[in-house]
């Protein structure tokens, strides 16, 4: 498969929450004008990022919603069940822990550790917390596809290197900080405080 | 001032959270190598980073922790108490309107809102919840300086418009599409499913 740009599937993320919104309100087929709205692009555009996956829609038709979105879900990789673990459970590991949203999506959090012994064998979530000693083994067992990093900053990058190391392909990163990581691992990061500071500093400093 | 990029404000931010995380372990002092380290950047960077917004520490003895932890506080905004309002009281709006991290930012919860008439009146986090229909009212008095948008995608856009040209300078968008705002609004996205179908995504058509 040709190598998709990122903006095309932060695209096809925003027609699907589209797809599953109006698919909810039992809204049975939908045009490229429509899902183009919503993404901030052109109907051009929508059935460009469509077409790298395949044919959908009938020209004077539109799009069926159920069928697009099923389709939208197998690209997204949201047609199976995902393994995750996450590695800091202090208050937003905590949270993740327990969000249901999560397993909606497929994912499914099997694994928790800390490096506090004050919390090792406690259950977050309805799952034990274990010692962060145990991660490298865990994941070179290939227990896990994705590993969500709830961190301090500090801490962020050692553990990072440890688990790519035991061979970890797909982080997702709550560490206020900058992480590094080779090419053929995927990092992304999601910082509500940094957002915030960036507003108030815009405020602060107009 | 000079027009300060995107990316400073960015490390401002990862500092701050090292910073804060020495302080609260009494440290005192600490160097640009430090910082540096965190953010991913190298100390000549840290220092002119810094050096935008005065002059701080000494050479040879590095910077004093709370001096420079106050400073950054100051310099991102954080120094004052900011009135955010909530817009959607779904699951994302209604979590903010109880997570006590915002409040301990400086961020104070002051409104709520929600276009559901089943919701209205009804509290959440200790405040009550008002319909979207005072938005444009409130947000023109100048009752808040930071907008909070957790509605469903397609209502995103136009919220925004309502309350851009009710006055509003600050958005941050929990909404899973993309939004557009005047030059002088400044507008931050967090969208935790993107993320995450990015890396299934990733993980799927490697």
């Amino acid at each position: 498969m040709k190598r998709i740009a990122d903006s095309t599937v932060r695209r096809l993320s925003i027609y699907l929450s589209f797809l599953e919104e109006i698919e909810g309100e039992g809204v049975l087929t939908t045009s490229s004008d429509d899902l183009a709205r919503l993404g901030g692009t052109t109907s051009a555009q929508v059935r460009k990022d469509l077409s790298f996956f395949g044919s959908f829609g009938k020209r004077g038709l539109g799009y069926s919603v159920p069928e697009l979105a099923a389709a939208v879900r197998e690209i997204l990789g949201l047609g199976k069940q995902w393994r995750v673990c996450i590695i800091g459970v202090g208050k937003i590991g905590a949270a993740l822990a327990r969000y249901a949203g999560f397993a909606d999506r497929g994912f499914n959090v099997t694994g928790l550790y800390d490096s506090d012994p004050a919390k090792i064998d406690h259950r977050s979530g309805g799952i034990a917390i274990q010692t962060t000693d145990d991660l490298d083994k865990d994941v070179r067992a290939g227990k896990y596809d994705i590993a969500v990093i709830t961190v301090p900053a500090e801490s962020a990058q050692p553990i990072v290197d440890r688990i790519v190391k035991a061979g970890m392909k797909a982080i997702l990163s709550f560490a206020p900080t900058q992480l590094t990581v080779p090419e053929d691992v995927e990092l992304r990061t999601v910082n509500m405080a940094m957002e915030l500071e960036a507003l108030t500093f815009a405020l602060t400093n107009r």
